[in-house]
């Protein structure tokens, strides 16, 4: 039995740049698919072309419109190879009409000076010390997350709006699967949207663009296997509709695999 | 006399979703055009487009290959308009080739409850009591901002590998010039390259992808007019060939006003 996130981004080549794929329940949202799955089925187009080059180093997804469940087709086109990077254009369409537009970059990467900047919080409890967060009655997506919040950082719904947005967690796929870009890319939007956060209250929200950038390679991944990943996420600015988020996602020996940025329309 | 900068990203409708422009003298780079008026041309196609629905939220630039010199034509294709938002397909291409990939989202904001989380850096001087930096024997994009960095912020070139990338600055057109859309998102690639910052050295590098939220709608954009915008940028990670920058561009009256996020090719 395949899990469930292979099956979920599972792709039918349908010649040229086109394949073929549908939404999976297991990672239902409150109204159709989960974004991650989604950002990760259109970064799977690229991933699994014959003429990919290298591995993803960034991905842009923008949600045009709502997903319904079933059936849907990715155009994966690479707009330009060099050398060492390639670029992708990426559109998912369903009906006929298009449901999301994309970009990534992918590269063959070198060794270099490297150097890290930003560190892991080193105050979060390991994961094996933290209780799972309960899932009954939340979207299936969740489901297929084992999350566990830092100390005091579990979102609660008491409607008390809070100073600030941050919150930190260990996260792996539920069942555990070996990290790959794919699953990395999904988890990248698996951060409650910060107004739930910031207002301790839920809200009509819908990410509207959401860019993530890998810092780690296949190898680095690898390394990582299906241990859960540290997840630090917060938001600069509510305004208008719309505000952004930012989160790092951390290997448990502290290396940053990779950091993510969206927007997102809310209503109250 | 028009500014430079409404020069360097004048366009001519060609018909259909295509425009016509050229690279400008005033805002060359070391090789090509600076980036970051690139990417405010390619918004602009969207900005001037007949089709156009509200302001920008988002952009997103992939610089696929090197531009020269000369003309070259964008197309910007609304690839989905909903009831308060519009998702747009950019791209460049110059002598038949894609140069540059891109979308962006335009949306129609409404008052809601809104609150800031960032806050602006408080420790920077007013503009007025800082220098301009000396701009001799720099890239003509340079010499087009006027930017004044904090005290012992203003980039030396020692060889001295320093802790951290943080660097802000005070930052305006030069001439000044009234904000809007189009050279905030410009100015959104202002920040030096977070490589040059951490090893006090210059690097060849490259951008590879750009991302910028607006978090300013045009009222909030005017009402900064042509005063000097407070940057703060950083990097999270230098790895094998890339790195990542993030920055906030703040009014002066400490609205945040764009966040912008870059993936950035680097060789030793």
């Amino acid at each position: 039995m395949p899990h469930d996130f292979d099956a979920a981004i599972r792709l039918s080549p349908l010649g040229g740049h086109r394949f073929g794929g549908a939404t999976h329940p297991a990672y239902a949202n409150m109204v159709g698919p989960y974004g991650g799955v989604t950002a990760a089925a259109l970064l799977n187009a690229a991933l699994q072309h014959p003429e990919r080059l290298g591995d993803p180093i960034s991905l842009t997804v923008n949600f045009a419109a709502p997903l319904a469940d079933g059936g849907f087709e990715i155009e994966a086109r690479p707009a330009r190879t060099n050398r060492s990077t390639q670029h992708w254009l990426l559109q998912l369409t369903q009906a006929g009409g298009i449901a999301a537009t994309g970009t990534a970059v992918f590269a063959q990467r070198r060794e270099t000076w490297s150097a890290p900047e930003a560190v892991m919080p080193a105050d979060v409890p390991a994961a094996a010390t933290l209780a799972r967060a309960p899932v009954e009655g939340r979207p299936g997506w969740t489901q297929r997350y084992d999350m566990r919040f830092a100390p005091g950082e579990t979102p609660v719904f008491d409607g008390r709006e809070r100073p600030h947005s941050l919150s930190r967690l260990w996260v792996r796929d539920e069942p555990p699967r070996p990290l790959d870009f794919a699953s990395l890319a999904s988890l990248c939007d698996c951060f409650f949207p910060r107004i739930f956060i910031r207002r301790s209250a839920p809200a009509l929200i819908g990410t509207v663009t959401l860019t993530s950038f890998f810092h780690a390679d296949a190898a680095l991944l690898a390394a990582q296997g299906d241990r859960h990943l540290l997840g630090s996420a917060r938001a600069l600015n509510f305004r208008h509709g719309y505000f952004d988020q930012s989160a790092e996602v951390w290997s448990d020996a502290g290396q940053l695999l990779a950091s993510t940025h969206q927007l997102v329309y809310y209503r109250e």
